[in-house]
């Protein structure tokens, strides 16, 4: 699986070609996007965002860089969205503020697009088509195909993107669930038809594949929920899990329906979700079973069940307030079962055991292990997608690069020459027909681009650097104010600081830098020195050595000298 | 297990006590510190650190307050430590500046606290006492035994401490390996006698008291890396593991000489321990095994193997320079083997993932799992001490809140009564003897000491707040001189910022800025104010509404003003 090879013939040569690039999703988890061109058409699958890296401090979110498409933009025939996750559609607010092109998806999917162009105010502006599975759009040179697929939000697809150099089959996220909550299991008899009509590329899934087996149908979360509403009749339960994860939501419902029991959702985006998929009836709440958070005290504890976010142990969510006393409305106590039907986002390892501790201090009943089955396809789901499909090049997606390492020895297994699977990197130009296909020495332009609050983009490399710097070792001003004729300090310096130590305890230093400033400039003017930058870095280079010397910290410091 | 229950008779009130006084450890892993109070005796078992959780910015190491031992610095014994690692060793040079108390070791762990006290320069100020398993060293009314365990670290003890209110066993970090690599296997026939004796508590090692089953020989790695050596004949083969675990090492060499190869030792830490395990003979390397990193040239790679450290994926450990290319000497590529023999410490799972990446993306095959086990006694294990100690009351130690819990259930499976078990927190002062125990009202000051360079504890949640603002928005300094006679700005005012927005490409923002402190400035002087602080207040409120409005960010506003 060298990046380096190609695999070409005359037919590739001689023959028209598709290209795949995707722009972003290959290097980490989030921020799908993925253009598929053929001569002058160009189809774009996903916009999807990624939450900031630990080094980017203050950083909301991260969107793709779309120079290429913006470039481009008169060849783009249409968006196609597999599916409602922030992953796939958290860009599109920020993107389709630039590009006029029409927006396709299904409709819990699009009821979520919606839902966030309203936010944005580009709900008008938007050229939105909802589709049904099986529908086949046109989009220049290229079909789109909506292949129904199961993951663990409803009304996800797979795509068949046809043009005249051949199919690519694109999975998006998906499980294979073949006793799904709501709808039908995913459409494997087209995948096979599509197979059997000959497929030049699959783009697959590979979050899951280094797991061996199958993935747990979503079903068997129900179950689980049965029996602990059966073991903890005298408690009230609480129960954590993803806001768009509508099915783990209807199995809740379905289990305290069964048992009696009142249900509050809770937390601003559970709500957002399950109000889209009540309108779009995606779920189904029997009646007098929903109540306001209000109403809750007007029932008995054990006949109640909230419903809430935070089960990623996200600070601001309301799973982490509950548990840090700091909910306006719940107030967790000995009586409490809490259930986080969740498995740790790698990165959340930490706050999601915080937020446990947090509960059983006070007393709650925790149940975190074994109440969650994951919605992405594990080995065994792959090679049956594979072996169907039959794909003759493997382009493993969707996974940091050890998923598409092991996607692809999955692929080899099947059958793959070894050749024919490539392991991609955002930016990458893969070009292929029946003739071979062969990754182009020409990459397009990538990268990230930092949302902080109205800013996209105006934080950069430096400024996060300044942010990294100030948060661990904080910031000395200086000001003075000179007399350039007379070479003369007027008054004292002035010193704050902010991040560096505590300065109501820090006198002693605080007069010594002073003495040292004081100096330093009276000494330098004196030797007839004027010039503003000179003695601002003067005054940088002597106090950060002071600094450093007596406190083994680096501030940044920033001089202040005043002509007068 | 109630925190607040009691269990006292009449015996209890009348005769003398035993206290057992947490001053640390018990609300997260790490800053391990318990003293034992009989009369006017005390005696401390471990001097422990624990590294700075995510909001502590910049921070360096925590300690723990030891306020209590400060009151009672006359009536301490002794300070018995269990063993060699940082969360049991890495506060004494911090404490041992302001306590004179012998120091009690065995020999491995004592070689690693000299080697610390020499950095501090304290190594001649300490009174340090090795000791062999099964010495009794008698401090005041107390006598404390050393036992034998084993654990990640050679050399680790548990601690029988008997008072004449009766005798506490305190585990340390353990598990029990019947066949270990170096030395015995942990005294089991010692914990029974002294059970047999009679023990008032039982303090035991909580950390992996949520799974269930036995914990692994250390031995059972070795034949892993020798499976694994046997396999991989033509690569390079380098090993990441944690510095300290000296038997992990011993295994690694032992596979590398089975195979001809030659062991380069990398990473400052692991240097340091295995060289004081060999002046110590805890480590057995074969002649003309060992070579220094400069030699490995010489040699096929094949025929080599590097230790080296970073399996927690630490950014300036050595596997994280190689993987990211910024190791001077080791170039990562298609010829190498990388293990990582090592379990990600909660928190870390991000950074490990990290550098496997990078590794695969250099080309390298990784093999990160199966090729490690714990230092820390399963449920069956605990449950072994358990039933051989017999205590009176369980104590569980050594864990955050909810391994303390699942501890405390195995307990009451064994028979404790519920009454009898006790969750403690840091600061509470448990009070027992033979007629019962109960937590006292009164708590002991506790609490957590930053360090920050050679600063310890100037850095308070006053400083950490403002870093974490900075962090996330940044800092905007704006200096004017103002003329107070005439109520006159005096040229115009200087605007200057960090971690803010990228200022070159802000042109137009800094030069709204300076209008809007102009003009407030000029407004407000001539409605007749002059003073300082309310024409500062003016800046940091209106400068920052207008930055919000503008960029939804708020960044700290540092306001100067000079009159003139």
């Amino acid at each position: 699986m060298s990046r380096k090879k190609s695999h070409r013939s005359e037919a590739f040569d001689s023959s028209p070609k598709v290209q795949i690039i995707p722009l972003g999703g290959l290097e980490q988890i989030g921020m799908n996007i993925t253009a598929f061109r053929y001569a002058d058409s160009i189809v774009v699958v996903d916009l999807g965002m990624a939450f900031p890296t630990e080094d980017m401090l203050g950083v909301d979110l991260v969107i793709p860089d779309i120079s290429y498409l913006l470039e481009n933009r008169e060849l783009i025939k249409g968006i196609f969205i597999t599916h409602g996750h922030e992953d796939h559609i958290g860009a599109i607010p920020y993107i389709l503020n630039q590009l006029d092109v029409p927006l396709y998806a299904t409709r819990l999917t699009m009821g979520i697009i919606e839902h966030k162009l309203e936010e944005h105010q580009l709900l008008e502006s938007t050229d939105r088509h909802v589709v049904q599975f099986g529908d086949v759009i046109r989009a220049g040179d290229f079909t789109v195909e909506f292949i129904r697929t199961n993951h663990s939000i409803i009304d996800a697809a797979a795509l068949a993107i046809k043009s005249p150099a051949g199919c690519i089959v694109h999975t998006g996220d998906f499980k294979v669930d073949y006793t799904p909550v709501y709808g039908d299991p995913i459409d494997l008899q087209r995948f096979a038809q599509i197979g059997k009509e000959g497929v030049l590329a699959l783009l697959c899934d590979s979050t899951n594949a280094e797991r061996p087996g199958f993935t747990a149908s979503e079903k068997t979360v129900g179950s689980t929920f049965d029996f602990i509403f059966q073991e903890h009749q005298d408690s009230r339960i609480i129960v954590a899990t993803f806001a768009s994860n509508v099915d783990r939501v209807q199995q809740i419902i379905n289990s305290a329906a069964k048992f009696g029991r009142k249900v509050v959702i809770e937390g601003r985006s559970m709500v957002t979700i399950i109000t889209i998929a009540q309108q779009l009836e995606c779920i189904r709440i029997p009646e007098n079973t929903l109540i306001d958070i209000e109403q809750i005290k007007n029932y008995p504890e054990k006949k109640t069940v909230i419903i809430t976010t935070g089960s990623q142990g996200e600070n601001m969510a309301a799973l982490s307030r509950m548990a840090t006393g700091q909910h306006r409305k719940i107030t967790i106590g000995d009586g409490d079962t809490v259930i986080l039907s969740s498995h740790p986002i790698p990165g959340n390892e930490k706050a999601v055991t915080h937020v446990i501790n947090d509960l059983l201090i006070k007393g709650a009943d925790v149940i975190s292990q074994d109440v969650h089955v994951s919605g992405h396809a594990r080995q065994e789901d792959i090679k049956l997608i594979y072996t169907l499909v039959q794909p003759k090049y493997a382009v493993p997606v969707h996974g940091e690069y050890k998923h598409l390492i092991a996607q692809g020895k999955l692929a080899r297994e099947l059958g793959i020459p070894e050749k024919n699977v490539f392991i991609l990197r955002s930016g990458d130009v893969l070009e292929m027909n029946a003739g071979g296909a062969e990754v182009s020495k020409e990459k397009v332009p990538v990268g990230a681009i930092l949302v902080d609050g109205k800013g996209v983009g105006d934080v950069g490399n430096a400024v996060l650097r300044d942010r990294q710097h100030l948060s661990e070792d904080g910031i000395v001003i200086v000001a003075a104010a000179v007399n350039k004729d007379t070479g003369e300090l007027i008054g004292e310096p002035s010193l704050q600081s902010r991040g560096f130590v505590y300065m109501r305890e820090a006198d002693e230093l605080i007069e010594d830098c002073m003495d040292l400033v004081t100096e330093e400039l009276t000494h330098a003017m004196s030797k007839g020195t004027r010039d503003n930058g000179r003695l601002r870095g003067i005054i940088r280079d002597e106090l950060g050595n002071f600094l450093w010397r007596r406190t083994e910290r680096r501030p940044i410091i920033i001089p202040i000298i005043m002509d007068v």
